[in-house]
């Protein structure tokens, strides 16, 4: 920063500014994405299936335009310390949000899939939406988490993953029970398996962002560290400038 | 790099020689994790799949180590151009390797879940075989892609992928096939179910890291754009510095 004039300082926090404020429009854009691929295949909707299919290709491109920008803003203004984790951070969030796009493009695909073949038998609807009323709730908590550089929010969130992942096993033990008592319902019960399994990855994606936040704040890698640790972290009084 | 003496440029080539080597190290670990997970599945292998299981821990610590050492370079070299572009690549290659290695952890898992419930169940071993040694070939070419920072061989990876998404695909209808002739198979296959889809992912993450070889040889961010442009770019003339 001594290199620096202040007007170039400036511009740079502006900049800076720009990038988060473009993750959070990323960020939103696929929170919709998700809960318009679970409304959708509540209600058998297959104009909103294709509209989520068709809307994929604007999450992929905020993804390949800010990550360039991340490029960009590092050869021209070579951060370090806080800024420059912040920006290497970005690059990685923007791929999980790019990754959380794909699970929602990926339920809307099966959800089409299992209308076509027979919308009579598609049993837990209540399951799903109640998973993806969460992966939704996370998401944006993460995205609050990431504007507010709040690292106890995002402990948090990391923990709560974990119901996510119990969730989905117990889910999948009344899946397993549909099929065996009926098995002409196999195929379509083993979609409803893959929706509920992008609902889980979604989970693990906004845990990871989770972790990028705490790296961000904290200057440490906090991924496979174990949540009781990584609670410590985030709670601790140390802040990396 | 008009700014750095040549032994300080020295230095930073040595280092960055250093970071794609270890790349490559931990490239080679993901490899043999896929190798044994497979192979105890094949045979049933208790040790083999607690062996997978305990040794992931060593995947992490690989990523989270070069992870870090990717910050640091840039920090303090402040690099620019095509070794901007690698050190950020070898960032998010880490992630792939990272994730592949956690497939290989959830294979083992299924692996040993299976084999406690009942071992005399488990159908159609040969076809995951020939994904996972298709999984192994595809890690194997495009570290080697890497280390030759071949963008024609990254780009052929990418379409390979094409062919074990085909595979999964058929694959799964046979195992639904299964299913439904004897439903009391259903906990078994959907096991495999499992293990195929996280054959089928490792071949997105080594497509991920071919697409991250032609960004740091061409300069251009191809994810998302059609294998077909994709090849166009990576047999194309330009080379960025």
């Amino acid at each position: 920063m001594a290199l620096m004039s202040e007007h170039v300082s400036k511009k740079f926090d502006s900049e800076l500014e720009e990038l988060r404020s473009r993750v959070m429009q990323m960020g939103g854009l696929v929170e919709t994405q998700i809960s318009h691929a679970v409304e959708a295949f509540m209600n058998g909707d297959k104009d909103g299936f294709e509209r989520v299919i068709a809307d994929d290709h604007q999450v992929n491109a905020f993804e390949v335009s800010i990550d360039d920008d991340c490029a960009h803003l590092i050869a021209r203004r070579q951060p370090t310390a806080g800024d420059l984790r912040m920006v290497m951070a970005v690059s990685k969030i923007v791929t999980d949000l790019e990754r959380i796009g794909d699970e929602a493009d990926k339920i809307a695909r099966m959800g089409r899939q299992i209308y076509q073949r027979d919308h009579l038998l598609v049993p837990r609807l209540n399951d799903v939406r109640i998973m993806g009323d969460a992966g939704v709730r996370m998401l944006r908590d993460v995205l609050d988490a990431f504007v507010r550089l709040d690292p106890v929010a995002a402990a948090r969130i990391v923990r709560e993953d974990k119901t996510v992942d119990e969730n989905f096993r117990s889910f999948l033990r009344v899946l397993i029970t549909y099929m065996m008592e009926d098995p002409r319902t196999i195929s379509t019960v083993l979609d409803i398996v893959f929706v509920s399994k992008a609902l889980e990855r979604i989970g693990d994606h906004v845990k990871n962002i989770a972790e990028s936040v705490i790296y961000i704040v904290k200057g440490k890698n906090v991924r496979h560290i174990g949540i009781d640790q990584l609670e410590r972290e985030a709670l601790s009084d140390g802040t990396q400038s």
